[in-house]
């Protein structure tokens, strides 16, 4: 596995920081919303003498409570169909390991989230690319370009919905386009929907759980990461109808014993926070998402696509290289004893060569220092010998 | 992944649970001591606003805390050359990832930790056993025995020391041994240790890390699991010395986003209790080991080996067959409305037929419930109609 492009730049961010630069960081998910004090109430009062394995599918009431709270945005699901998982991560790398066997394919959109390329790597899998456009503002490709990437050792499609890195949040129709696809094939449709509530298209989201007839095709994994700001209680889950698969990925579970004791009970008492906590948080999120999206699209020669979800912008600059760049910023940028860490796109394809001028950019700091932020993207991008046009 | 011998047991655990049958567990590794205040202390101390993802490698205060506390114990190593991992059941992923490619080999002296096939099987890595037999008390085997079972695809050797499943503690002469022929072949020497601390020999027990020439060749699994009683926290070590594992494993681990952050926090705190507290833990452990071994060698037909280390016994029973045994225990054997739950052999074995007159006892209760447990053993011995001999 190669290092990332976005790990190669760690040690030049190391470095202006040790001078003093203050670094705006959106090179990564990581929100700056505070978690909800019912995740910590919950471990407070229950506090075990011993903390012990859970049930390796995790806590029997943890299952059932997550199992409700899915029922109650329609997405009727049992707790056996259902299991806790140590974060996304970890219900990613079942998905992929109870779906698909070493040799087969995965088709993935691209731009793709960069880890999911290393959990394949894992799985001894292939990831088939395939093409999205940043002038479609990232939409699903027609039926036809599916069926064109589909071999004979293709076995699933995974989505990521609403997605990391683009913001795009498929739409009721392409998701039907891609379930006549899935059932044309009968391929499993693997759907990471941990950024289910960043949606600001004022419509719901389609879970890949509520689409007709794929009740054995579907595999959803999500996560309390970003929703709750708990990505360091690494608690995901996995659900499917398909009981094959939910065996299949129990037995990897028992393999690993248990998710995390302690964060589980945070988790079930983060599972019971008000409904209106999130109306805040999602609130905060669109308007930085507005100021991004207005500030990026008044800097000549960048081209932002339409982001309806998530917290992430795939953007093209006029550059020459996005790796470059980005190392750029980090070694030789300062405004005001500032500067910006940006995601190179090159770390978002799995097609050699494609990202050379896009950056991802997590928009998760206040709006002040966004706007901070930007001020340094607008001036780097004058200043930056490689600029392009 | 078949389902384990022991997991087919449980429906039956749970009928006769339904039915007020109350069973001794002395099937699973999940120890009754309280888990140390210190841990506690430090989440509640810490309670940060964010929980949010550490750093990959785990907190560089834990690193650093953890490399002392290796140190201090006679094994030195730098906070770089150890990662913290979600659990043993990590580190030892990662280690088959990174030692091995797909199609390897690795030996293991068999009875062996049943879970280290599931992750071969993850890893798509063979495991080739090697026969230790209970009359020698499980220890190694000769240099012979190794070289015949090296083949041109092994590329390591694996040893749980002490040893889950069978309490054996490895001599520094076996050791020596081993390290020569890890030399000759150039392999890698995977060491689980994480039942270093339950040591009843009165000797320290030599580390990988403490084999001299081994630099390039050691690796280390680590848990705080059972040592604090704290399998529930998921936290634990991977620590080598040769820095392409260690940089294989921080892809690993980069890919996975970071271990738990809560229990980091714990773990550190933890990692500061006082020395004494593990005296008291011992010798609580090496009281329920003599009551076991006393109780065990009374009973006619049974061979309990010499236990120098951990919490298990490995014993050959007059049995017809392990598996149906334990079911009958649960389905069908009562005594004063008792019975007990216990692991069968089969499990720990990868050849074929290995184990079937052989079950695994974890000594993880009080006395008082042990002795219960070994006199629904001893009549359940008397009474059994597959009895042998």
């Amino acid at each position: 596995m190669p290092a990332s492009p976005i790990r190669r730049l760690v040690p030049f961010a190391e470095e202006a920081q040790r001078r003093g630069v203050r670094i705006h960081h959106l090179n990564i998910g990581q929100p700056d919303i505070e978690s909800p004090d019912t995740f910590w109430n919950a471990i407070l009062e229950a506090r075990p003498r011993v903390v012990a394995y859970s049930h390796s599918a995790g806590n029997p009431s943890l299952r059932k409570k997550a199992a409700e709270s899915y029922s109650a945005i329609g997405i009727p699901i049992e707790p056996d169909q259902l299991l806790v998982t140590t974060a996304g991560s970890e219900a990613i790398r079942f998905a992929f390991l109870t779906s698909l066997n070493p040799g087969d394919e995965v088709i993935i959109p691209e731009p793709l989230y960069a880890n999911y390329l290393g959990f394949a790597v894992e799985a001894g899998i292939r990831v088939r690319p395939i093409a999205t456009r940043i002038e479609d503002d990232f939409a699903l490709p027609d039926v036809e370009a599916f069926e064109e990437a589909i071999g004979p050792r293709t076995r699933a499609i995974l989505l990521c919905n609403p997605s990391n890195p683009t913001g795009t949040v498929f739409t009721a129709d392409q998701l039907d386009r891609l379930r006549d696809v899935v059932l044309r094939h009968d391929l499993f449709l693997i759907a990471d929907e941990v950024y289910r509530d960043f949606n600001y298209t004022g419509r719901p989201i389609r879970s890949v759980l509520q689409l007709d007839g794929l009740e054995r095709h579907a595999v959803m994994v999500d996560s309390v990461s970003k929703r709750f700001s708990l990505c360091g209680a690494r608690i995901g889950f996995l659900a499917s109808r398909n009981p094959e698969i939910l065996s299949a990925a129990l037995k990897l579970a028992q393999a690993r014993l248990s998710p995390p004791t302690v964060e589980q009970i945070g988790v079930e008492g983060a599972l019971d926070t008000a409904p209106d906590y999130f109306d805040k948080v999602r609130a905060e999120y669109q308007a930085r998402r507005d100021l991004l999206v207005e500030r990026l699209r008044a800097m000549p020669g960048v081209l932002c696509p339409r982001i309806d979800g998530a917290f992430y912008a795939m953007v093209r600059l006029p550059i020459d290289d996005a790796d470059s760049f980005c190392r750029w910023l980090l070694e030789s940028f300062r405004l005001e004893g500032q500067t910006v860490m940006l995601a190179p796109g090159t770390g978002f394809y799995a097609t050699p060569g494609g990202g050379k001028d896009e950056v991802r950019i997590a928009y998760v700091l206040r709006r002040e220092d966004l706007s901070a932020a930007m001020d340094c993207l607008e001036r780097a991008l004058r200043e930056y010998p490689g600029r392009r046009g």
